[in-house]
């Protein structure tokens, strides 16, 4: 198992920065004061793609030599990373096949094909998922972009935190969403490098904390396909991911469901921007644990904005 | 009647600056390829307080001397206006009174309120508006901020358009929604000094198209509460604003209501930022004049952000 390094992580940003946005960071007085904490949030929410993925999956894309490009990609995902390789490959010209469950978001559905990838489907669970993608990339030839157990891709996800530490002094502790654990790798091994002082934290759904419950372990808990509103966060870590989760981060802080549409929808009214469940984790971790965060400057990644305007998690009238 | 200056501009910009955002530029290759030009968004949704007018408002408050601010300030407005005089009078610690249609939407009274102004209500007519404000200023003693027709308010919102031009090179056209004209007259008070090439266009709803009509007869022409999803959009040009929109503005388009609602989930959908429809006219007027826009640098002015997310303009299932 290669273990991505710090050069791995100047490479690909260097590699990734014609295709990607430099986000920004906005900041927010009501919600510091909710918090009782000075936030700072890193809006991949903006991305191109509209996601944190497109880092990784444009890093693994652009550095295919010529012959394997030729051959194409091909990847199975939640919804979001198959569109940030879709959106990579269409970048290089280059085929992308995604293998996506038939319960993945109308609209993510949508973006993968807006962007040139192709679908095929299976059943929202793990195993339907491997077995459907054999297959697939059985027919196709192509290269094999999984969506975090890669070093490819958490070296491009590492850039998140890179640009973050560059955009924001001081900080004395960032926070990300966990699913597979491609954005919390990325950011421990940007961070141990760049700024060891700095803790990282994971943010779990409680109705999903298969990676709260493997910290506390010791060992990978994997469960098949866990129910929550937070869709891009219902995968298992992986032997590389769980490398980095494993020796970096300083906790997994779980949160309820009712929390998790709550801070989304905090997020919608006061910062202005859409982001989707699996974003508002994060923020709803800060919240519910003051004792972690009160008085502390904190990164708060929001990975992403792929959500069905037409189907939001709360009441309209 | 006195016409603001660019040294007002400069001098509202550094009393302005420690109460509003430098607010980011965005752009979206997807949108570029629609309209076939290259849009640069200011994004003034991420103002403090969800709109632009905080600039003005700002500008208003903090340039009060301390006799004049102990009587507080006093508006009448359809919502952000009224939030953003409530904003900057809480900074400085001051009464700020608003008047406000009962038809305002529920979520720019609640902001009102919870950044501690007080409102009266009135029919959802100038005439009402104007009305019963004069009762409210006899009561209080309070200095009168008019959401637009007012020097010093035009000379904070001018502030927007000089970090526009320097955030961005070689635009050719700037555009903004033009309602009462202070966005408008801000935009061309920046623009006639610090890049006078640069053409001011005005985007305006069909349905409330009075500022259109006003430039075409070469004098004001004002309508009492016009019907659009554009709430902000309402309101006659007033001296002030004519004076600038007669002399700077290259023209007036207008859109009908389908368009502008298009635009704003557009803009929500591929931009992943929240909108309100004010906002969203001014893009729905480039994608509609492909003749004026195609081939350009345009900056598009998003004035703000302040929706009622329970209450979304489009079909939820």
């Amino acid at each position: 198992m290669y273990i991505p390094t710090y050069e791995d992580v100047a490479a690909a940003h260097e590699r990734i920065a014609p295709h990607i946005h430099r986000t920004p960071v906005l900041t927010s007085g009501f919600i510091d004061d909710l918090a009782g904490a000075a936030l700072f949030f890193k809006c991949e929410n903006l991305q191109k793609a509209g996601v944190f993925k497109v880092r990784g999956a444009s890093n693994a894309v652009f550095g295919l030599d010529d012959a394997q490009a030729g051959r194409g990609v091909a990847t199975h995902s939640s919804g979001n990373h198959a569109l940030s390789l879709s959106y990579a490959a269409g970048r290089r010209g280059i085929p992308c096949s995604v293998v996506m469950p038939r319960t993945a978001p109308q609209a993510k559905k949508s973006a993968v094909r807006g962007y040139g990838g192709k679908i095929t489907e299976c059943e929202p669970s793990t195993s339907s998922r491997e077995a459907t993608f054999a297959e697939v990339q059985a027919a196709t030839g192509a290269e094999f972009v999984h969506p975090y157990n890669d070093a490819r891709v958490i070296a491009g996800q590492a850039t998140c935190a890179k640009e973050l530490v560059a955009q924001v002094d001081g900080l004395d502790a960032v926070i990300a969403p966990i699913g597979g654990g491609g954005m919390v790798s990325g950011t421990c091994l940007a961070l141990s490098n760049l700024a060891p002082d700095i803790d990282v934290y994971a943010a779990e759904p409680a109705q999903a904390d298969d990676a709260c419950r493997s910290l506390k372990a010791g060992r990978i808990i994997a469960d098949d396909a866990p129910e929550t509103v937070a869709d891009g966060l219902r995968v298992p870590l992986k032997e590389l991911t769980w490398h980095f989760v494993s020796h970096h981060v300083a906790d997994i802080l779980t949160v309820p469901e009712k929390d998790i549409v709550d801070a989304m929808r905090l997020i919608w009214h006061r910062m202005k921007i859409v982001v989707e469940p699996s974003s508002a984790v994060a923020l709803a971790a800060v919240l519910n644990n003051s004792d972690v965060f009160a008085g502390r400057r904190v990164g708060v990644i929001l990975t992403g904005g792929n959500v069905d305007l037409g189907a939001l998690p709360w009441k309209h009238h």
